[in-house]
């Protein structure tokens, strides 16, 4: 049924003339592989009941749901203040969400809940606040936003579209459990209707808790979609965590949301080597083209018999690629997937997101990489961007927002 | 925080003059009691690692996902066939497609799987076949169309939307997994290019795997919806399965999908002891109103001590209710909730399904009883509908309809 692969010239695919080269080759073989055979991952002994009951932390130094091991739902959702929404307003209404996010998080129904019963499987339930550039503005504070908390630079690539974009708060909401996220969403959309008014929200999967775990995500391309990320310790501490300075930025972090939209129909054309060389990694287990296994380094210097080096200096892996660990970001994505057309033409992404201690010095570099010459460019496109400060925690009592706004 | 429980006249239930009364009340009394303490649940050993690769079986007398214990995540896919997708061109259609439901439910790629490793993990998928009224004539065997497969008679409560209703063939695509939902999703799609365009696309979800194992579902009013299910043996067999004729119909049943947008700003209005009378059920429990424990019998005579029913003639357990458990249907519902407005009023509901050997026999009374009276309908309001023959599964080999079609 499927034709054996046929790799085609990087010219070709770099002129798009690989597309219909190629296409549906290698399912056959990738199946008689089976890495991802069940038999081969580690048992797990957690039993499903613990699902729902599993709680994370909502009080400490920082806020839960950057650090925190992804959970399998998400709902972004940015508000536009309304006017008249100022310094003092913005503590009342954290006041209120953060006494809201402490309980639900804890499986206790908020105070005004109207379906207790829906809030008491917090299914490791977080909710984590992001201060958009308005914030700052409406508060009276400008002096205090990060420089790099603004709108990012425009990338050639970008097709963004406003219902997508911008945002003066986000409440990212995230938990094991889609009937958990959609009961808080609404409690948190609920209390927040005095001051502002919902720009926009996405919601987004990644496999249910428990189907691979400590796997890396696999997006809709087939992609494993995170491999670099900084290791949990110190790598990761360095990279995300502002480490000093005000009690505003002290342990705070930031948040770059962009809406992918994927075309899966002409990646659908290419051949299994191409999507290779433009990912930069094999589909199948994650290695680099130079490697066995997915953590594996890449060999950027490796060529093959032809001189060309094994890993193109167009593939995301070469684009994306950082050597000082203090410049990585850690990504933290989860897949969409709406309505498809009457063609059957998917509506299919990623909310791609991007934690860094400074998103200037972290994230913009490499995305001025991807932007130049991502061969992955071909088939992804930015619709939506907002950039998010999300500022430290608060403790037992506290709200958060209350070093900034108190 | 929250006003004192004021239950209102039935009266004023009756004319809506209660929507103002008892806004917000009861849920620090809920909190307290913690019905749903998960101490109290029965603990599960199934580890979480196994919700992957889990797997129910495709071939068989009757097809999956029926009987099947409800998965959390569901898409329905309704198509419109082609000009032109007659008798022969409906076999290979579905040829195809049981081919490729007989592959990723067993956690096989696709033959033309251009995603392979997104089909690895199974997680009790299982893709339903349905037939509606449209695919026997385009077949031309409209003589072998059950009689009940056909629109419903308009109900006064309808609003409905051509988006969401109708349909010539169904694939109601359920696993514990989003990600692979969303595989088989677009792979069936596109397998059905040549034949038909997508007519509509509902995607629903209810718990995560494990989170409530064994338990009812709760809908996003936070209403137990499900209890008065057939009992998996011999009730669910006689009130759901066609026991004999013809090959087409032998352990066929029928399928009605309904969208049922639920108006969660004015349910929150309503005080718990009201909204308790409108659904004939404690909320916390789902125990009836005369009882103390989800599956006790309602006793529909009692009376309190002003001469009333407890259980009100209005609620929707008395419209519901059926004594006879061969008239019974089967519910296997799920919860979705869309993009709010930005005002922040949800677009939340249920995608209500129902099975039942006849349609005219079992659900058409029901939903009668419950067009005329039901309390409930001041909150929900059916914006879809369709209904589908689902045919009698296929052996190892074979495909579904091959019976009807073949």
């Amino acid at each position: 049924m499927t034709p054996p692969t046929r790799p085609v010239s990087r010219r070709g695919l770099l002129t798009g003339g690989a597309l219909t080269a190629g296409a549906l080759a290698g399912a056959a073989a990738v199946t008689a592989a089976r890495p991802d055979d069940p038999k081969a991952r580690p048992a797990d002994a957690v039993p499903i009941a613990e699902v729902g009951t599993a709680v994370e932390p909502f009080h400490g130094a920082r806020q839960a749901g950057v650090a925190t091991d992804p959970q399998a739902h998400a709902a972004f959702v940015a508000f536009t203040l309304n006017p008249g929404t100022d310094r003092a307003a913005l503590g009342r209404m954290l006041r209120l969400l953060s006494d809201d996010a402490a309980g639900l998080t804890q499986g206790r129904p908020a105070l005004a809940d109207t379906e207790p019963e829906l809030g008491l499987l917090p299914a490791r339930l977080t909710v984590t606040f992001g201060f958009g550039p308005g914030l700052y503005a409406a508060a009276g504070l400008a002096d205090r936003r990060p420089p790099s908390v603004a709108d990012l630079p425009p990338f050639r690539i970008d097709r963004l579209q406003p219902r997508w974009s911008g945002g003066d708060l986000l409440l990212q909401i995230c938990a094991d459990d889609p009937l958990t996220v959609a009961h808080a969403q609404r409690v948190l959309i609920k209390d927040s209707r005095p001051f502002a008014t919902v720009r926009w929200v996405q919601q987004g999967f990644r496999r249910a808790a428990g189907t691979e775990p400590g796997r890396t995500q696999r997006n809709l391309f087939g992609q494993l979609d995170g491999t670099a990320n900084p290791k949990p310790g110190g790598p990761l501490e360095t990279a995300v965590w502002v480490p000093d300075g005000p009690a505003w930025l002290r342990d705070s972090t930031t948040l770059v949301v962009r809406r992918i939209s994927m075309n899966l129909e002409t990646w659908d054309l290419l051949g299994r080597a191409d999507r290779e060389l433009a990912v930069g990694r094999r589909l199948d287990t994650g290695a680099p083209l130079t490697g066995s296994a997915e953590h594996d380094q890449p060999d950027f210097a490796a060529t093959d018999p032809g001189g060309l080096t094994v890993i193109p200096d167009f593939s995301h892996l070469s684009r994306s690629h950082v050597t000082d660990g203090r410049m990585r970001i850690l990504r933290r994505p989860y897949n969409y997937d709406g309505t498809p057309t009457p063609e059957g033409h998917a509506d299919s992404g990623l909310i791609f997101t991007s934690y860094q201690a400074d998103v200037t010095r972290q994230f913009l570099p490499i995305q001025q990489r991807l932007a130049e010459r991502d061969l992955l460019n071909e088939w992804t496109t930015p619709i939506g961007s907002a950039v998010f400060a999300i500022p430290p925690g608060c403790p037992d009592g506290g709200w958060v927002g209350q070093q900034l706004l108190g």
